[in-house]
């Protein structure tokens, strides 16, 4: 009956879509308000898809083009990965377009009708608001459980026949899988990137014309970018963020996949369990099925009762179901980890030796990611949130001048970086003490469970924004603005603190397939101390910089492309600003769309090109050498890990806190023991720290999240070529672990033969894929008590060519 | 007579100081004018004197705390790092202290004389200016090379005899050789910082009350902070700038040395050259002493003789002299490298094995520097010159507000780091491969060659800038004005190259401290594939992040503390705004001085304390896994060092990119087809920039120099306590050798015996530092013919006690 584990991810996942269809009938039932509501409601609806579909159509060529040359990959001479892999890509990148597509629809579905449910009462606002977030949280998630695990048993059954056979074996099942990863995660990048740029040109031209130059107030329905304006709110926050936690979330689960594998590895290739001998590779998936499941549970929780209740109260309902969601997910981890792990895991630490580890430590590890993803929440809440500490410091400074508030702005980001980084590199030291990179990777699993209950809060808010915006265009009565006012002004505390999740997600999920990435290639770890690789991690700790400086360049040339053709409308069509003509809206939607996706693609080629052009120029100097080659990708690829990070700490906290020491004006602020309100010359060098902080905290900062996981991701994928993947490369790799290269690789497992008995030879013969003939030859060195009896000089002639 | 090569050094380092003190006397001989620029002169001198008394006075406490850690760190077990250290420390600490002093007073009593040359003609003015920057830069690089040789010299009789015995003496040589290299970093750590700290605090101060408040010009003496100002530019610029570049000297030079003891040890630990056997260790040496003989002939070269120059024939001046003075070096270090090395050298490359090395190939890594320092300087000037593509993109973002101005700059910072970071990386990584680590720390002692030449360079900047104030001050005739605004036009330029040129000698230094930081351990490498490594790479990442942050406030702190005091006196000191009482310019003074002392202590806590709290943390996990720890603490300097470079190169050159887009608009520019000038509000735009850039380009980004340097030295510096320094560490080292933690190197050197000769373990063990009982036994496992007839088990058994 154990067996029939492997199906369980797939019934959670099959739920959480049932149920996000029931409630999208729900949400798609509710009143959509009246004509002009309905009116601008479509406009946003169809400028939203008309960016998608643009989008969608550029990346059917991309999604081809790497089909080709990922298929060309698996045809080279020592790659074991399956042709499928380009199966699982497609699907991968289709999914992911696919929770981006359901995401944005029902996002631009709902916010109107969040406007009408606004005029009757608040708690009805928020019910059909989150009912909204929700439907794209669960069909993200749904979607992403159901497509990894589909694949795995497919892949499963297809390689191994169901059931257990080698560690090898599960490898080519996991790379192939890795192909869905790399197809979401490229999605992702263009998604995240494109809206990003999108939402921020739409913004800035939008408020440039309009409310610098023209003086209308925001979300004015004369103003020709104000559908844009709108339409980048969903593409950047909803479709964006979806497609970002949509990657994360499958990544981290296949992360900790490989490192389940490698577990099994270590505790000598079998460890005959009840669940088909794939227990640690079940867990993870069971773990994310689950988390459906509850987070599902955590949505039905969010509600409040009172109509007059304010931003406190809504996140109170909010905080509840997600701490519920997420207390019952350590709850089940604590049963899923003793039901299907060995009570006791041998597991090989890099220089610690072999360490015996029981599940319930990986059962702890797993709540350290729980307590991460809580702990970072906090962290970003105190550098950003109104009336912190950080926050009023950067309003005092905006006293002097624009000067002094984006120093203070910048020094907080930078600052930031500080708890983030320690409590980062606690939860990595801290779980791997306890179960090995499994243990990092399971962390990331178990933080990543909640992901739908997540998205439904980050969700939310973008969705009020939009209602608010309809509100206005719509011109209805002041209360309902109120009302959508008190959801939006949760929606962005929520939108910081579920950036702090998606870096700390990412961070952990890169640290996972890091660590995947050095069982792939078979590598013994990546060694600083070569040059070579060093100088990779430099040029990796210096990609994350220029990708953001790309980014934010892009904005700014978007942003000039849109207030050309605002002013031009103004200048061109008359009665505009009477409100007698109406504004061409199609026109900026389609140079907002334009601009993202031109803009999309040179940091979308810097993150792709960068470690394939690594390995060409490896290959170019080293030639055979795949194991330094391996280890350069690899420094590149902590590299971009660190400093990504890094960018995406300091560039997020210090976007959010300029953004709410901008806000703090609205209420009026102290400054010098003077009261200091909107308008005052404080209040516009805080609008300059926001104008900086606007890209940093919605298009470089959160791109970061995309860059290091795909670049992981990527890695992954290249991993085989490096690796001892092939009939030819396993005789090179059988050769390079009992000869040359490395001085150190030849007595490495010269002396591992000495200490082996004959029948561990041959398990190490296999796993290493050694040809029949060197597997012979290995074993001749053995005597009939299997005992070692052969010298180094023997091995050295008989076993493998002496090289250079 | 070859031997006598060991005090060449000592001889140029004397030759270059004789030269400073002729050149001194020479500039101090010039008339220093009449009374009331004498009396401003003195202010500035007085003040400059304060500061640098009462940092003194602080520093003083400071070494005396540190001398007493170090010598009990000597004391430790396992340490043979010899009590001598702490002498080295302190005269490392003095001489720092004492060419920061000898540049400072030169540079206040050239000002004056250049103001008084100024009022007669240009070339004269450009004489007497550089004269004083010649002085400081021979200074510097003189008292460097003679400290630092002179105390190779001693410890190298005092330890060895002054002849060679082996490597591992020649190891506490240089370990107690490291003290030096300590003292004088710890200084510029504080110097640089607290230069920089008070001199943007000044700057900014006199600027916000006097320009922006009162309208009172630039160097106007009513202008209570304007002395402060002025003392800033010789406290950041001349002795930060001079004292970082000391600092780097010492250290590269240092790197390059143990790494040649490394040279020696891949060759069998004696090469018996005509350099009593320490060749490769003195060349480093003998190319810093020549390159003073070559900085002293480059400075006699700069010169013009036109009145009317411009400043493209002063930079040309400049540029003459320094590239003679560079093409000289690489000559000699041509026939330098032939003379000094063995002709071909064993080299061990980790992960490509052993390789023959010719000392050609050695001169082509020190082309390599030379090459980089040259190519950083173009690099540094096309993102930051007037007129570059870059700098005028800024300008025409500076037109849409201080926003779009304030992200043009952060973005080009940021893209800046691409070129550099692929420069030093292929610097690296090509250095490497022509002759390993050694070609790196030589590549990088090679461009700090002509370090006196540079320092030239650069001091003549601030000098000039001090002498444009003097005159100003003194309401000297325009036309002198005019002839210092042109040599500090050129000296603007010569600062963001000098910025350039000082990153790039940071970053190689630290990577021949990293490389000589694993070779004083003894352990293998870093492997970041281990979870606790990883961990500190992103601690290490974060940490110039954030000491970034800390440097960027300080500065705000102190420069609030100025504005608060020029208001006050402008309030309560009736008669200042109409010149008839003098300012209190001692306050102001006193106030850049207690601000800058206090807020340097913070980041010097942060720099010196996290290296020595992770070996702290290790211990107390890992107990006696040393190797672990070491690698830990590489991992750490690993990301400082990353994350270092990238902050410095990012901050540098916005800030100087900020700065001369401001500078455009002095002589105006075209944005959108109409010229526009200072005053418009795109200016004020650019003014805003500026202000953000000034502490990115003058505390925090020149303080990263520092900080990484110093965290690899005190890494080196704590190397021996997790090396294999002591009788119980080599008990433990040998046992880790052969033995337990990670099973890896159990085999290694396992297999080691199986395939060495008797004669070849013996030396093994000695390297290794095994005590005679465990060499006995090792050797116990060899035959009469030196044939290994041991099996795992029997060294298993013999010789270590199996761990865990």
């Amino acid at each position: 009956m154990n067996t029939i584990m492997i199906w369980v991810p797939v019934i959670m996942a099959l739920i959480g879509l049932a149920f996000m269809f029931l409630k999208r009938a729900w949400v798609l039932k509710q009143d959509a308000g009246d004509g002009k509501m309905a009116a601008i409601s479509d406009y946003i609806y169809e400028g939203a898809l008309a960016f998608l579909k643009a989008e969608y159509r550029l990346l059917a060529v991309f999604v081809l083009f790497a089909s080709i040359v990922l298929a060309g990959i698996t045809f080279l001479p020592g790659v074991k990965t399956h042709l499928l892999i380009v199966v699982a890509f497609i699907v991968g990148a289709f999914f992911s377009a696919l929770a981006g597509n359901m995401g944005m629809k029902i996002a631009t579905k709902t916010n109107v009708r969040t406007t009408q449910a606004a005029r009757s009462s608040l708690p009805q606002a928020l019910k059909v608001s989150f009912g909204g977030g929700t439907v794209m949280g669960l069909g993200v998630a749904g979607l992403a459980v159901l497509g990894l695990t589909s694949f795995f048993i497919f892949f499963f059954h297809f390689f191994m026949n169901g059931s257990w056979t080698s560690t090898e074996d599960m490898t080519v099942v996991l790379e192939t899988l890795a192909g869905f990863s790399l197809g979401a995660e490229s999605i992702a990048l263009f998604a995240r990137v494109g809206g990003g740029i999108y939402t921020k040109a739409a913004d800035v031209g939008a408020d440039l014309v309009g409310k610098v130059e023209a003086g209308i107030p925001e979300d004015d329905p004369r103003n020709p970018a104000t559908i844009a304006d709108n339409v980048g709110d969903n593409v950047g926050d909803v479709a964006g963020m979806g497609a970002d936690l949509f990657g994360s979330y499958v990544a981290t689960v296949l992360a900790a996949m490989v490192l389940g594998n490698y577990v099994i590895k270590d505790m000598g290739g079998n460890i005959n369990d009840a669940f088909n001998g794939v227990g640690p590779i079940l867990l993870p998936m069971s773990i994310a099925g689950f988390g459906i499941l509850f987070s599902i549970i955590g949505t039905l929780l969010v509600k409040i009762t009172d109509d007059n209740a304010k931003e406190a109260q809504v996140q109170k309902a909010l905080n509840k179901g997600n701490w519920i969601a997420i207390i019952l997910t350590a709850v089940s981890c604590f049963f899923l980890v003793q039901y299907m792990l060995p009570s006791t895991m041998q597991m090989e630490f890099f220089g610690e030796g072999s360490q015996e580890v029981s599940s319930m430590r990986v059962f702890y590890a797993t709540i350290v990611g729980l307590i991460v993803g809580g702990v970072i929440s906090s962290v970003t809440e105190y550098y950003t949130g109104l009336g912190t500490k950080p926050v009023l410091e950067i309003v005092q400074k905006s006293s002097t001048g624009a000067g002094t508030n984006v120093i203070a702005g910048l020094a907080t980001g930078m600052v930031s970086t500080f708890p983030t980084v320690l409590l980062f590199a606690g939860a990595i030291w801290i779980s791997y003490s306890l179960a090995g990179f499994y243990g990092v990777a399971l962390s990331a699993s178990a933080m990543m469970a909640t992901t739908a209950m997540q998205l439904a809060i980050d969700a939310f808010g973008p969705i009020s924004d939009n209602a608010g915006g309809i509100a206005e265009m719509s011109e209805l009565p002041k209360e309902v603005r109120t009302r959508t006012d008190i959801l939006d002004s949760v929606g962005n505390t929520t939108a910081a603190t579920g950036k702090g999740f998606a870096i700390a997600s990412a961070a952990l999920t890169s640290l996972g397939l890091f660590a995947a990435y050095v069982t792939f290639t078979g590598i013994d770890g990546i060694n600083i101390f070569k040059a070579p690789v060093l100088a990779m991690l430099f040029v990796g700790g210096m990609i994350p910089v220029v990708f953001s400086a790309l980014a934010m360049n892009s904005v700014g040339k978007a942003a000039m492309d849109m207030v050309y053709e605002v002013r031009r409308q103004f200048k061109e069509i008359p009665g505009i600003m009477e409100g007698s003509v109406k504004p061409e809206y199609g026109k900026c939607v389609a140079i907002s769309t334009k601009a993202a996706l031109r803009e999309m693609m040179l940091p979308g080629i810097l993150t792709i090109g960068f470690p394939i052009a690594i390995v060409l120029i490896g290959k170019l100097v080293y030639a055979d050498n795949n194991q330094l080659i391996a280890e350069m990708l690899g420094g590149y690829m902590a590299g971009v890990t660190v400093s990504g990070v890094l960018w995406a700490v300091f560039q997020n906290n210090a976007g959010g806190a300029w953004d709410n020491a901008k806000k703090s004006f609205e209420a009026g602020v102290m400054i010098n023991g003077e009261m200091t309100y909107k308008g005052s010359d404080a209040h516009k060098a805080a609008v300059t720290g926001d104008t900086v902080g606007d890209p940093f905290k919605d298009t470089s900062g959160p791109s970061m999240n995309i860059l290091i996981k795909l670049t992981c991701l990527i890695g992954l994928v290249i991993a085989p070529i490096l690796g001892s993947g092939s009939e030819s490369g396993a005789l090179a790799s059988c050769c390079e672990k009992t000869e040359m290269h490395s001085a150190k690789m030849l007595h490495c497992d010269m002396s591992k033969m000495i200490t082996m008995t004959k029948e561990e030879c041959a398990k190490m013969c296999d796993s290493l894929r050694c040809t029949p003939e060197q597997k012979e030859v290995c074993l001749s060195h053995y005597d009939v008590n299997g005992k070692f009896v052969g010298s180094a000089s023997s091995l050295k002639k008989n076993c493998c060519v002496h090289k250079k």
